[in-house]
């Protein structure tokens, strides 16, 4: 593969181990598995998933649901609050294949409700406690009242709860996503239970990855939706959800410059390619990716004080050892893990596999 | 203009008014304009300058240099440390119109001499203080080895010095921009000065929006490279550089959902829409964007105590006062002034202008 600019370099082999893991693990759980596709956007590998047996998932806008339509999917959860200035185009799609919904008000519900056309399944989103949207797990009152709600129009139909306990990516340890995890599940099981007379097939749905990944155990689920796994990054690795040989995805990146004042090496790879997003490094600092440099036909993963640590609009700077900054030459590429790979998927629009084939994603409109 | 889903809408206005202050600016000051175009990265909005009697650009990277030329433009500078790995490109493209390419290094500058084919000008790359790339303005060995290897090609032909003071985006005040400005112009003028019976046609060419945006005063340069002003943001207004209604995009979001129990209003736009770039707020934390609402007919941009305050892929979450909470109802549509317009454009992809036409950009790739 002949690199000359920044290239998101896919290994294929990687992906499909992930994507098995968890299809088994969903499997072993007797959960459905319905995997957030936003982390890919890409019909190909919406296809190696199908090759596993999945046959429902999950999106999280109606122009990602109308992508993957288009490559004959016809079970797909939005999963994000209903904006209901997209209801002709629900209407267009659920006429066409099953789609649920997901609704965390009655407001939005109301405005929804008067021009929908189609039959929908409707997920009432609740938050067990991380603070975005959904209505809180304890506000029975509000659940109660948008229940009646969907319950006015024949065309809503009420499937269950769903939920995404993304304060998992605050966790300090393991420990702690697994303690939100099985917090979450009880949360949920709960209001399942309060409901559970009146809707026996009501469902529970969960979906965080780190979740998903560090526990084997979903007890009270029907369905789980992680989506970040098909990749992995240096997020689901700082939270014990992965090892850093699971991530899937790598920027290759030409070196450009090199400022020895600073044992800093400069490389063609900037926001525009990796996004803006970064964890917490061990000094406190951003860092957007972790850095593997060949030497002498070797490949090496630099430490996690040699990182990316600033990006321009086009420029990365990378900030190394003294020993480092000799290795490195002008016109080598290094190969970084990306902090968030769903961002940096997006941000660059497709990928390159390993073996050079090319692998396109949805278009941005 | 029917909004459904977020849309970045550009005032044409206000972006032909900020253009023709700069074009004038440079006239004015006697120094030759040539506008950084990965700002606004567009055919459509490139023929505005061109209108108004733009003729040579600059650019920061081969792939934008490509796509300008292919609409007519025939000066063109990729003021980007050069990659040597692109050197066919560059072949091919200067083999067409006239290219200027950056050098920081020699170890860049041999291996583009090994391969260059086509007569091209080269700016050293100067660092009046700016941490990034660009060789110290005091490091006058470098500049002489880096000019000597300049030499050895005749088809290398040796323009000038080119800087950028990108530490203006971490003053403090305008008058701390305008020092950084007047001292790299001096800094800069000194090189010149030490060459200029060598080389009596020599350039200075600076280049930052926030230097060039405060001051009215150049002497000594003979270029000014600006992007950012063409369409101005939060980042430039809080260095002093514009005025609130020198902002020429707005991301318009429709409103999804709302969370009482935190006075938070969500909306569909996030780091896929806005990037994940932030200034630092009165609070002290992250600002993605100020925000425009409309009530009763009227609009009111919100004090910057109610910002865009947390971005996820698709959701921004922006917290407010009870009383703004009250007004914002589900479905309306919330106007967002992006903190860095570079990079929310970039994520884009494309502009809707107030009246209804669609600008479209470069393809990522």
């Amino acid at each position: 593969m002949n690199i000359i600019r920044p290239t998101l370099v896919l290994n294929k082999t990687t992906c499909l181990q992930n994507i098995e893991l968890m299809f088994e693990k969903a499997k072993r759980n007797k959960v459905r598995f319905r995997p957030h596709f936003k982390t890919h956007q890409s019909h190909e590998i919406g296809r190696w998933f199908r090759n596993m047996g999945v046959t429902q998932i999950t999106v999280s806008s109606v122009t990602m649901a109308k992508y993957f339509a288009a490559d004959k999917w016809d079970n797909i959860t939005i999963a994000f609050p209903f904006n209901a200035l997209e209801t002709d185009e629900l209407n267009e799609l659920a006429s066409q294949i099953t789609i649920n919904i997901v609704l965390d008000n009655v407001a939005g519900a109301k405005r929804l409700s008067t021009s929908l056309k189609t039959s929908i399944g409707v997920f009432i989103k609740i938050t067990t406690g991380f603070k975005r949207v959904g209505i809180s797990h304890n506000s029975i009152t509000e659940i109660n009242q948008l229940i009646g709600e969907i319950e006015k129009n024949p065309l809503m139909n009420f499937k269950g709860f769903i939920s995404h306990a993304g304060h998992t990516y605050e966790a300090k340890s393991k420990n702690e996503v697994q303690h939100i995890h099985f917090d979450s599940l009880f949360k949920l099981q709960k209001i399942k239970d309060l409901y559970s007379t009146r809707y026996p097939d009501l469902e529970i749905s969960i979906g965080d990855t780190p979740g998903c990944s560090v526990s084997d155990n979903f007890q009270g689920a029907d369905e789980i939706r992680p989506g970040n796994f098909v990749f992995y990054d240096l997020t689901q690795h700082s939270l014990g959800a992965c090892k850093i040989d699971d991530i899937a995805l790598r920027m290759h990146c030409p070196v450009i410059s090199k400022q020895s004042y600073q044992n800093e090496i400069v490389i063609y790879g900037g926001a525009i390619h990796f996004s803006k997003d970064w964890i917490v490094n061990i000094d406190g600092k951003p860092l957007y990716g972790r850095i593997v440099i060949k030497h002498n036909e070797e490949k090496k993963l630099l430490p996690n004080t040699e990182y990316l640590s600033r990006l321009s609009q086009e420029h990365g700077v990378i900030r190394v050892s003294p020993d480092t900054f000799r290795k490195v030459e002008i016109g080598d590429i290094v190969e970084v893990i990306p902090a968030h790979a769903c961002l940096t998927a997006h941000a660059m629009g497709r990928f390159v596999t390993t073996k050079g084939e090319t692998i396109t994603m949805m278009e941005r409109f």
